[in-house]
């Protein structure tokens, strides 16, 4: 198999069994899209062409709105299915963006050959049905955490979910998706830190 | 036709091409179920071993904290598909709860059946894979407008999606949906009346 591919092969066995096979299958589907730091996938307004899998860094999925605020719904780093299946299946132009935040590499699909490979590899439509599930759930969760979790918690469990954050998305756009102010996400790591000394 | 499939066939073919005959496949796989008012399809810790369509009826989705608080996630109410798949494929405890806030009749399916619909009707594959880009979408904007609006415009949005509401969900829960009291509530509703005659 190819070394680059060993990543998304170990990944998807860990969900379904798939196969060399599988794996060489939605390679030859798939584009290789290679982004810059800061490029972006899509953008607001634009269609979603593409959903895809990050092989390499790390990205914001983020909107701005009417007032010109950003709002950053999600962070994705490597092993991540990434996204707007909604603007992707019906066409219509996106509400986010999508932007690099390190060089990237992702394998990506259009609408035809993502069906394909949803038709083709049997493997990677039960994967979906699985993902799919556990991805609402987790969104479900967020809702839920946002809601009745203090900023400090919020925090903590970003840092358990993606531990090596600050050392690859500036600080004030992690204080963005928890949505508070940087000068308070210096407050709380300051304050966390010389509580475990 | 049965007179009582009407609806579901009418809401399917908003989205896709669905016959006669798929909705009488459907139907063929389908468990009626009848909810008492304040009856749960499924409840925190067991197994949600069902997901269905909302034939007749209202229901409220929600978990409760380790304080004992309750969040409720949505209000389903006709044509709404609604479960927990991700305890539903992984059989594992789901922390939600979904209660009937009124005499309720769902169209149900079990694993086996729902997984035999999505392989037997093509077009209910197609159906699901465009609702739930659809879904998501609506999810990751109810997201973003519990970060970014006020209650005001909550409650606004809320009753532009539902707007019988007030008439079959009581207040109590509908405060809790908007992660206010009930006393904002009221005050927001007594402000917005004052403020429209």
């Amino acid at each position: 198999m190819n070394p680059g591919h060993e990543n998304l092969h170990r990944f998807m066995n860990k969900t379904v069994r798939f196969t060399e096979a599988d794996t060489g299958h939605l390679m030859a589907l798939a584009k290789v899209v290679q982004l810059k730091k800061k490029e972006y996938l899509f953008r607001e307004g634009e269609y979603a062409r593409y959903v895809g899998y990050v092989n390499k860094g790390c990205l914001r999925y983020f909107h701005t709105d009417p007032k010109g605020e950003e709002h950053i719904i999600y962070f994705a780093q490597e092993n991540w299915w990434i996204g707007d299946l909604d603007s992707f299946y019906s066409r219509k132009p996106t509400p986010y963006n999508l932007q690099a935040l390190e060089p990237c590499e992702l394998f990506a699909f259009s609408v035809e050959t993502f069906d394909r490979l949803r038709s083709e590899v049997p493997a990677y439509e039960e994967f979906r049905k699985l993902a799919h599930a556990r991805a609402t759930a987790a969104r479900l969760e967020t809702m839920l955490s946002q809601r009745r979790q203090t900023a400090e918690e919020r925090y903590l469990a970003l840092l358990k979910k993606f531990p090596d954050i600050f050392q690859r998305v500036p600080q004030h756009y992690i204080a963005s998706y928890l949505g508070i102010k940087p000068q308070s996400l210096s407050r709380i790591r300051k304050q966390l830190s010389d509580g475990s000394r």
